[in-house]
């Protein structure tokens, strides 16, 4: 069996270093990594053809091979993505309380590294350079495992990271590739107790279930979105349907896209005809009952694509252009509705009214709850996080969008006199 | 097989509405349940002498039946345990940060209830009272799973509780007792996802072992201390012998208590006479070389009891009249020492030098780092968070003593004016 063995401890020995960095050393490394990517341009879309010819050759859907493409103009975001997260401040040493205990002992709560982390991911190269960045300047180890479709950009990628690190005065051994593409390989680190604090999945549904259900050391669970909007009675309709259709339409593919519609009845008649004209050639829609006879008058709209809902639309990402719609009778239907089908990601009111977005925001169980925005809002760099590790949908550890934060833990330090305890 | 879907269910509903209570109703429900327990005390009383009858006749040590015997004074402590947590402020509700994005987007970071918890504890009945009154203010429900030796007393506990909770306006179906005695119930608790938010094991090393290698709900890990204290040469040595005293004997029991004393070559001839006088009579010596060397001239001493360590005792929690001393030749292989057979939970270091101690207290990796203090501070209680839900060794979601912050999470709130993404 493969062994990582000497990798888990590299990256230990490595992180315990990096732990002790100050800002402004993490941020001299940072950008020699961003150089060193920059100098490696050619050697990395070089890698990267290589991959993409080996995808497309082994029949690869066009929408994959864009999420693995890299571009000139890819490798510049990439660039930027490092030198966004070098403008952020320095999450580790600040002393979030203290206080003095009776007999005079100061204790002091700081943020320390959280350690060694893991990201499994799929295609795309570009979380390679964020989940780096992002564990460098929190002083943790990172372990990289992309999919086998990214290897040769990844391995590129990752060599100019490790060389940049060693020229910038850095620590190359913080970041490592697992690139024997074998399965084994993610047994190894699920069971990695020791040596890895955390492993983020960051993919499809399946992916995720994988780590979750076998994994040994703590995981953040990331990105499964059966995301809602709810629009009450009082919401302004026009607003409404360019919202649900920003929403559903913008990137449908991504986690934070709306899947079902949630419509009070009585603002059935107002938003149905408006939302059909807004998604007509663009996205079907599968209406229950009442909504579908609300828009039973523009059924010769053209490309319009009206379907029955089905009790699994409820449960579905369907990460495509496809929405479901619901008639409810009440904000708390639309809450029942969304605590039992949805993921816990993003969840959004459309309403005038004051106390049912109260009602609302306080009920829904997810990481973020939005009154009057669209749902697309659910992202790292919106956030103002810089890049991202993903969008967690647990409530341990972390919840939502991940940036620095997520890395880190804390240490309690006490500072005494010589008390002994009474 | 035993069932417990139905105590979920309940304990699911209850916790989604008390995650809306405010805190004068939470607060008053715990006066209420603080009440019945004083009501019910000679109920109470009369279940744990069922259960300290059937213990002793079951051959139980005396030492565990301290922890399972409940007394005036004990019942005296446990309300006074839920009356501090009724005077802790409410963890829930607090906006921890809040911007606004450059598209007019406020997003606010709120402190809400984790969920349900689940605690698996040994004899100790007091934790049963503990961990409710913590799970309530924080707007947990919570699942308690005590020892089946305490069980008459834990049943006539949580009826106090439950009933109390109905009379003061509370939710009484938000705690329940796990009471079937059966194994298989643990193994319920360990799935439960969906239902359960964490679990937290709380009890000896088997246990621990046990939850975190078969749960599929995250887990917090509690309790293991295998803590140090590293004497400098530099050190006032009267007081060091008296603090190792106070962190070896006052209860050596605890998971706080001190295994290892590490000591400076340097300090060995001024620190070890007195350390053996400190401990002649009272604990059992385990040395180096080195270390014994250096009392050679206490031998007559009465009492006075030394081995000859070995390998092992550097990794032993012994949790008993039992120290083991170990020469180092710098802080750095104290440090690596720590570091290597430590359990991250509490680590002290006795110095007048500035610049060791900075040292020791960035480089050891663990919950509390101490300078100058005995380690017998790691303590929900002598913290001031109240009761504790007991201590976390791990470094994700929680770490060190747990109080009301354990079993929070956060949620985005996200308001606006109409805003799509661009």
């Amino acid at each position: 069996m493969y062994d990582l063995t000497p990798v888990f401890v590299s990256l230990k020995k490595a992180q315990a270093l990096l732990a002790l960095e100050n800002r402004s050393r993490k941020d001299k490394a940072l950008e020699a990594a961003a150089a060193a990517i920059n100098a490696d341009r050619k050697l990395i879309l070089g890698a990267n053809a290589a991959d993409v010819t080996k995808a497309k050759s082994g029949g690869m859907t066009e929408a994959l091979i864009d999420r693995l493409l890299l571009s000139d103009q890819r490798i510049d975001d990439i660039i930027s993505g490092i030198e966004t997260v070098i403008r952020l401040e320095d999450p580790i040493g600040k002393v979030l309380s203290g206080w003095t205990l009776p007999n005079g002992l100061l204790v002091e709560k700081l943020t320390v590294p959280l350690g060694v982390a893991a990201i499994i991911y799929e295609s795309r190269p570009n979380v390679t350079a964020d989940a780096f960045s992002l564990a460098y300047k929190s002083g943790c180890g990172i372990l990289l495992r992309g999919s086998s479709a990214a290897l040769e950009s990844n391995r590129a990628l990752v060599k100019a990271i490790r060389r940049g690190l060693a020229e910038g005065g850095g620590i190359p051994d913080a970041v490592n590739l697992a690139d024997s593409g074998s399965r084994d390989e993610v047994d190894l680190i699920l069971n990695a107790r020791g040596f890895i604090d955390v492993v983020i999945p960051r993919g499809g549904r399946e992916l995720i279930r994988r780590v979750v259900d076998n994994a040994k050391v703590p995981v953040i669970e990331t990105g499964e979105g059966n995301c809602h909007i709810y629009v009450e009675q009082s919401a302004d309709m026009k607003n409404a349907a360019k919202i649900i259709a920003n929403a559903k339409l913008q990137k449908p593919g991504a986690c934070n896209a709306v899947e079902t519609v949630l419509v009070h009845r009585e603002a059935l008649s107002s938003l149905m005809p408006l939302l059909a004209e807004e998604l007509a050639g663009k996205a079907e829609l599968r209406c229950d009952g009442p909504s579908k006879a609300a828009i039973a008058g523009k059924n010769g709209t053209p490309g319009l694509n009206i379907k029955d809902a089905v009790e699994e639309d409820w449960a579905t990402e369907f990460l495509d252009y496809i929405l479901a719609v619901k008639t409810v009778d009440s904000v708390d239907e639309a809450i029942d509705h969304i605590n039992r089908y949805g993921t816990k990601h993003s969840e959004a009111i459309l309403t005038a009214d004051l106390r049912t977005a109260d009602e609302f925001c306080r009920r829904v169980d997810a990481a973020c709850v939005y009154t009057n925005a669209s749902t697309r809002f659910t992202d790292g760099g919106e956030f103002g996080f810089g890049a991202e590790l993903g969008i967690s949908t647990q409530k341990f550890h972390a919840r939502g969008p991940m940036g620095l934060v997520a890395l880190t833990t804390i240490k309690y330090r006490i500072s005494g006199r010589g008390q002994i305890r009474e």
